[in-house]
Formats: structure tokens, sequence, C-alpha cells
């Protein structure tokens, strides 16, 4: 690598950066496997080649980047979101193709935690290669990051689960007469879809269904669907009419007749990221449940003193029982305010910075 | 003044960020008066003088800088929040003092808008003091910080009001079996009794003298009475029973027995800042007669589920009808979010910064 020892670093670190933006496009898409960002470096430390995982069945982010790159690659870093695999999967380890282009130094944030894909590290040095493992901002941000919810999948053996909802200040989701539409801008409004995008399930429960009959796609600012989309899914007992809009005319429709959280996620195989969007029913199941790892509130500055609940049947009855959670980000969005929670106290050992004391 | 007009304008507005600063301390003392602060800068530019306006028929903020300047004030600047009066109230007009101790210029953030204490630029210029008015952001500050609620007084003829709840996410403001005790952490609490503090009054209804039987008094961190208490009132027609804690022992305490918010802020007279700390039903008594000017919402990022709605009788039964807020500020206070908010258009120009868009 060209320039100082330091000036290599920095353009290591910066290139994590890179790959941790691209592998964004792989949210929602890579299930089963992890959505990993990849840039390949040439020996002289210039971009050669940069890649995200491809749906099931198409090419890790290695791969990817290793394609583009080609021969320059040889001599060159590799510098990975995830540690590559080692396990002949459907498309060969991305590790012999690593070493089979001559990389010299292959950089990573996150270690495999899978015990069949791990290894990679070692398997590299074994070949000669240098396998480095960076732990730093870039780990911690791959880890809150695209990573979370497949890392999550493989430690707790169930998806990563996020309730989003939006509502009034003094919490309700409709006004009196049912009307709700719409509650929060369109900041708020277009950041939930950009949210759906991400998500690999969609969820809402047989009461919402019948209330506002959703599309449930994830749709771009003129109305017209997102390239990526979730799968669409009803939960209850209650049949889903034929000519429900849910059910699309692409086939990515499920209907979860169960009252169980637990057996909805189980129904839904081996997904990454589910998103629980309502109603007030089902959202209070999962909260009972305790399968809210995290929450997207949108918060529109307004009162309306009666009409829906946010929450309803959360099972608690005191307030020693109450759903806590630590907040991660807090902002406004266009008028509204965005707050990102987490239920995981490992997660939130840093939650949002602090801010001075009584005026 | 010493140095370059550069450097002279440049400590000038720091005296004014002094002087609006010191103002703070007037917040709920100065009433009628409003909370002015003042620094005399010597004729080389040197802070020689500080002052806030005291209580009623104690001295206005510029005679407390004049008198702690002394001699020194001769030729120098006088800086204040506030245009200086030139009516004869009970302390004599400040122009008259100012011109008297040899000030040369006096520098002030926003023209008097009452019309027997307004002319006092004009009348220093006749007596040859410079009187210069800073049209910057220390005005919008003076506006929008200490000088607030006294200038709504002058232009509207009331009190501004302030609306304050802590409340769960889902607008809880105690759970199920109606424990309430806390729903928010030490750090909003703590900016809670700060801001009691710079109240003229601060008011509940029957219902939360009741359930409660609060003593509303601002207490310090280790819970004794802060040095300023404001006026404490319990609104409604069911008599205040003689020992409740409310009462106190000051001579402190109202009984609004009215369920008129319009009459009960005529009933308090001249005061500058209402804060309204519920329950529900004042809450939205004083939302459906338009009479809340800020709010300030203490949310707690957990969920009830069930529970006391934070607001009721709100007069709102379709989402048109909603009382809308703007938000100037949304930060963290421990684990807590704090939210401000106003209802004047006018006020609302700048809200809170937007951020970036969807991810
Ligand atoms: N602002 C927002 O963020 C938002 C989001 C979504 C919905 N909403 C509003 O919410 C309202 C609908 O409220 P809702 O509570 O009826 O909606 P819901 O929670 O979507 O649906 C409730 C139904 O879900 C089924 N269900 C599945 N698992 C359940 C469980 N464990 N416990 C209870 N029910 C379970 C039940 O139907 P079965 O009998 O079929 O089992 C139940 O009747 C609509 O007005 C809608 O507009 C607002
Ligand atoms: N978390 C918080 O921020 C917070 C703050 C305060 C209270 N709380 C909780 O709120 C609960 C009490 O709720 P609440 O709604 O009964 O309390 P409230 O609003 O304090 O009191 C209601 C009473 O106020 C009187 N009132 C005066 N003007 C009124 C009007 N225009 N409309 C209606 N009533 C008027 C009525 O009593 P009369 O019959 O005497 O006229 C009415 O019964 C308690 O559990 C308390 O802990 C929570």
């Amino acid at each position: 690598m060209a320039g100082s020892p330091g000036a290599g670093r920095e353009r290591e670190r910066a290139a994590l950066a890179d790959a941790l933006a691209v592998s964004r496009s792989a949210l929602g898409v890579s299930t089963p496997n992890p959505p990993v960002g990849a840039v390949v470096l040439d020996a002289a430390g210039a971009i050669v080649g940069r890649g995200a995982t491809e749906a099931a069945g198409g090419r890790h982010a290695e791969v990817v980047a290793l394609d583009e790159a080609g021969p320059r690659a040889r001599g060159g870093t590799l510098v990975v979101t995830l540690e590559p695999c080692s396990h002949h999967g459907r498309t060969g380890p991305c590790t012999t193709r690593a070493i089979k282009d001559g990389i010299a130094r292959v950089v990573y944030a996150v270690p495999d935690p899978t015990p069949d894909a791990a290894g990679g590290a070692e398997t590299l040095r074994r070949a000669g290669v240098e396998a480095v493992l960076v732990d730093d901002d870039e780990t911690a941000a791959a880890r809150s990051g695209p990573l979370k919810a497949w890392l999550h999948r493989q430690s707790r053996g169930r998806p990563f689960v996020t309730w989003k909802y939006a509502a009034s200040l003094d919490g309700r989701v409709a006004a009196a007469d049912g009307s709700s539409m719409w509650i929060t801008g369109p900041e708020a409004r277009r950041h939930a879809h950009a949210l759906r995008q991400e998500m690999d399930v969609v969820v809402v429960g047989s009461g919402t269904l019948r209330a506002d009959d959703p599309a449930l796609t994830a749709r771009l600012d003129d109305g017209t669907p997102a390239p990526r989309q979730p799968l669409r899914a009803v939960m209850g007992l209650t049949a889903v009419p034929p000519d429900a809009r849910v059910r699309g005319t692409d086939g990515r429709f499920r209907h979860l007749a169960t009252r169980d959280p637990g057996a909805a996620l189980d129904m839904l195989g081996d997904v990454q990221h589910v998103l629980i969007e309502g109603g007030p029913h089902l959202a209070g199941a999962f909260l009972a449940a305790g399968l809210v790892d995290e929450v997207d509130a949108y918060l529109a500055p307004l009162v309306l003193g009666d009409g829906l609940p946010a929450v309803a049947g959360a099972g608690v009855t005191t307030l020693l029982e109450a759903h806590r959670f630590t907040v991660l980000e807090s902002r406004t969005l266009g008028l509204d305010v965005h707050l990102r929670m987490t239920t995981d106290r490992h997660t939130a050992a840093s939650p949002a910075a602090q801010t001075e004391g009584p005026r």
C-alpha cells in the first residue's frame, strides 16, 4: 500500500465506512444471507471494486467487489463489513476467491459468529493473507446498523422485531371519529416508507386490515412502488378477504392465522427483520410477549384528547410493569418528532447524549 | 470606547448576552415589571456593573447596575435587554438616572412597547446620549426568552400560559392502578422544578389536588424549597381542604373557584407567566379555550397500554380539529425526552432544524 501506514489505515477506515453504506442496499434483500458490503483497494490504495450481498442464491458482497476489480485486486486489500465466510455455501467460500485473486490483506469490522461460516480469517492467514479485525467506530456502526438484525437472528434464533407507530402527543392513533389521515406529516411518512424497504416482512393485525385495507407496500415519494418490497403479512384468526389490497399480485403476501406472536415469527421462517406496524392490539401483544426489540415512534405535535390509544392489551397494571425502552435517537422530522428506541440493555449502553441540566 | 469600533461592538454584544443571562434571575420575581438585565461598561469597555429587575417596588435593572458602577459609569455604556423606561414609576425613570450618571451610550435589544414607558431612547437622544437598538440574535433571544411572557402580556392583555405534563410514550399520566410516581426520571423532574421557579403562578385542578395533595413548591435537588417560589393555585369549584399541602404557610396560595380558564387568568391579576400543571381535565379545558401558548412535554420512553390519559375534554372530535403545536426544542433529558412546543405561528417561524431525509 502506498504512503505512510497512517494514511493506509485512514484509507481502509474510509473504505469500511463506504462498504457499510453500500451494504444498506442489501437490507431486506439478502436474507437469509447477511447484508454485507465490500470494497477492494488496489496495491496503491485506490478503490477498484465495490459490492453488496445479492438476493438469496446470488453473489456475496466480496465476490461482487472482486468481480468488479478483476486483476487489479492482485496485491490489494479487501475491506468488508463482516468476516468473509470459509464454508461452501451456494456460491463457494469468499476466502477461496480472495486467495485466488491474490488479495494481500483483508480488513473486516465484525467477526462471523456462525459456526459453519466462522474461521474465515484463520483460513486466510493459513494462506498467507493478512486478516485484520478493525475494532472501532465502524464495528459499532456495523453492529448497530446494517448487520443488527442478522446478528440478532444468529444469537437469539429469532428475527429482530421493530414496532413502528405514528401517534399524537397524547398517544392517539386516530381521533374520536376514527380519522387518522394524516396524523404525521410527509417527512415522517416518507421515513416510514424508507423503513419498509429495509424489512423482510411488514405485519399488521386483522383490525388494521379491516379498518384501513392497507397496501403495505413500500412506496416512493410519487406513490409508485419502491424497488425493494418486503413480504406483507396479516396476523389474526379472521380470514383475509380475497379482494384485500394487501394480497397484491406479486405473491409476496402471507396470512399468519394465529394470535401468538412467537408462533407468527416462527411461521415466517428464516427472516431477519420484521416490522410490526400495528394496530394497537398487535403492538400490545408483541410488547406483552417481550418480542419487541426496537421502536420507531413518529410523534405529531398535536393533541386529540380522545380517540384510539396507540397500544391496547399490553399487560401492564402498575407502573413497575411498564415496557421500558432506551432512546437511541431523538430528532425532528419535518414538523414531527422521531424517536428510535431499543429494549436491549446491552446495545443501549451509550444512549443519546445527555444535555444540559435545568435552566 | 477603547480599541476599534469592531471590538467595541463585540464587547457590547457579549455584554448583552451577559445581561440576558442575568435577567433570568428576575423571572417570577419582577412582576408586574419586566424581567430585565443590565450591564454597565466603563469608558474603556470593562464591565463595572450588572443587575436584574428586583421584586415589585424594588429597583429596575439599570439602577442596580448603575448603583454598582458608581462614578465609573461616567462616559461609559449601559447595555440593557429592554429599552430603558422614561416614565415616572415607583422608582423614577431609568433614563434620568443614566443621564445623571454621565452614561454616553445606551445599547438595548428590545424596544419598549408600552405607551407610558416608551420613548426612553428618544429621551436619551434629546439629552445627547447615543441610544442604539441592536437588532440581532440577542433581540430574538430576549423576545423568545426572558422577555417572552412580559411582551405577551403587553400585546395580548393576558398572561403567557405554559402547559407542562409528564407522560408515557402512549400518552398516559398514570398506570391502570393509578401509580404514577415516577413516570419520568430525576433529570426531567429537576427540570420541571427549575421551570416552576421562573413562574408567577402554578395551577392544578381540583382532581389533582384530590389525587396527589401536591405541595406545588419549586424544590432544589435535596428537596428543600428553592429561593424563588411561584404563587400556588387550585382551580375548580370544590373547596380546598384546610389541611391541603398546597396551602403552605407563606400566604402564597389562591383558590380559583371557577371552571372558566379565561376567568381564572383574570382572577390572577397582572401576572406574566402561568404554568398549568394538569391534570388531564384542566389541560383539556385550557386547550379547548385556546389559552395554551407553550407546551413543555416530558415523555418517558415507556408504554403503559392502559391508565389515565394525559388530556381529557379537549373538545376534539376529528383530526382537523386537533390542537396543533410547533416543536421549538426536542432533546433527551436523562433517559426521557423533553419537547418544548409553541402554539404561536409567529414565533414558530423557525422551528427546530430539520434533519436528513429517509435512510
Ligand atoms: N397510527 C398507527 O401507527 C396505526 C397503525 C396501525 C393501525 N392503526 C389503527 O388501528 C386501528 C385498528 O385497531 P386494532 O387494535 O383493531 O388493530 P390490530 O391490532 O391491527 O388488530 C387487532 C386484531 O388482530 C388480531 N390479533 C392477532 N394477534 C392478536 C393478539 N395477540 N391479541 C389481540 N389481537 C390479535 C385480532 O383479530 P382476529 O380476531 O382476526 O384474531 C384482533 O382483533 C385502526 O383504526 C387503524 O387505523 C394505527
Ligand atoms: N403526569 C402529570 O403530568 C400529571 C399532572 C397532574 C395530574 N396528574 C394526574 O391526574 C389525575 C387527576 O385527573 P383530573 O382530570 O381529575 O385532574 P384535574 O384536571 O386536575 O382536575 C379536574 C377537576 O378540575 C376542576 N376543573 C376546573 N376547571 C375545569 C374545567 N374547565 N373542566 C373540567 N374540570 C375543571 C373540576 O373540579 P371541580 O368539580 O372542583 O370544579 C374537575 O373535576 C391524578 O391521578 C394526577 O396524578 C398527572
